[in-house]
């Protein structure tokens, strides 16, 4: 089977129109599909920017909502702007480093992006994060400890810089196995189609 | 005939894969195309940036290249990257104003395009615009005298200042008649299809 890395960070409004369809496009595609959260953060700054592309060029971001207005209506999909934009995906980020490790990044990451763009939550808010993990049939106290330990910090820091050494420079950000890169939900077809023709090259 | 506007400017290279298009898939929608060449300078320039942000942002233009190869490759389109990227597009987009007035703005485009991106030919160089504007049956003396005339700069000055007001902050992009805006050419056939929709409700 072929597969294709994932990745995304919790605040970032493209990567909530691919979270709510890769699972159900990547099987489809007969693709298996590994989930890498990271902070876009660190990558904006090391672009030179204190936030979000959308903040800094009000233009672009005024197009960003409509853009996705328009793509969620035509998915059936709920979609609201956080307030504040971008969200401080920090703490749902460490979460995802111990959702990872124990196998539940998949569901996790899905119900951290409906709750912050159809739901209307704070995923900053801790209240709000242990119902996602307690809906997820996980203890809340466990979990929250578990992503406040220096490994998982050091998780996160390290999925963050390995992004950037990729030539990661925004989110969604799909690899195909052969490293080929695809930026954007409107590349997700594309990258699904590549990683399967990838897998089916025989080896030389 | 519902009709769409084309927002472009020679240097940009996702213009290029647009300009290639539109005619046929717009007339395949029964929608009009109107031309609308402009300057991207001015408008880098209000956000803060002196050049194109593929050259401020070395991954993100490393990737839009591969980007551009891979739609390229599956359209069946040559594309080699300009030296030095972007190219110097104010002579082209003068003539382009000629054009405008004179009614030859479509096939100029394509040419003017295809002269850059499939034949690396500099679209800055005078011998490449008299080719162009000679190919298509003008007189290139004529046409160069035409092209900078006060009123041919005054018409290029004021189609970018038109651009920057009604929100357009990359090329290339659509307007439909209503206003509604569209980045991108991956965002072309989504155009169409809302001039096409916009065109067919009734007027209240």
């Amino acid at each position: 089977m072929s597969k294709i890395a994932f990745w995304y960070d919790f605040a970032s409004t493209y990567s909530y129109l691919s979270a709510m369809r890769i699972e159900a496009l990547a099987a489809s595609h007969k693709v298996h599909v590994s989930y890498h959260p990271f902070l876009l953060g660190p990558i904006f700054k090391a672009q030179g920017l204190d936030t979000s592309p959308f903040v800094v060029n009000p233009a672009k971001g005024h197009y960003m909502v409509r853009d996705i207005e328009r793509i969620s209506a035509s998915r059936g999909l709920p979609f609201h702007m956080p307030e504040p934009f971008p969200a401080h995906s920090l703490n749902a980020a460490r979460i995802g480093m111990v959702a990872v490790t124990e196998g539940w990044i998949a569901p996790f990451t899905k119900a951290i992006f409906a709750a912050e763009f159809a739901d209307r939550a704070d995923i900053a808010a801790q209240d709000v994060l242990d119902r996602v993990v307690a809906d997820l049939g996980h203890d809340p106290a466990r979990v929250t400890a578990a992503a406040s330990t220096p490994e998982s910090k050091m998780a996160l820091r390290e999925a963050t810089a390995t992004a950037g050494q990729i030539g990661i420079f925004g989110a969604p950000t799909f690899i195909a196995p052969d490293g080929e890169l695809f930026w954007g939900d409107d590349r997700l077809e594309q990258a699904l189609a590549w990683a399967k023709n990838s897998a089916q090259k025989p080896v030389a």
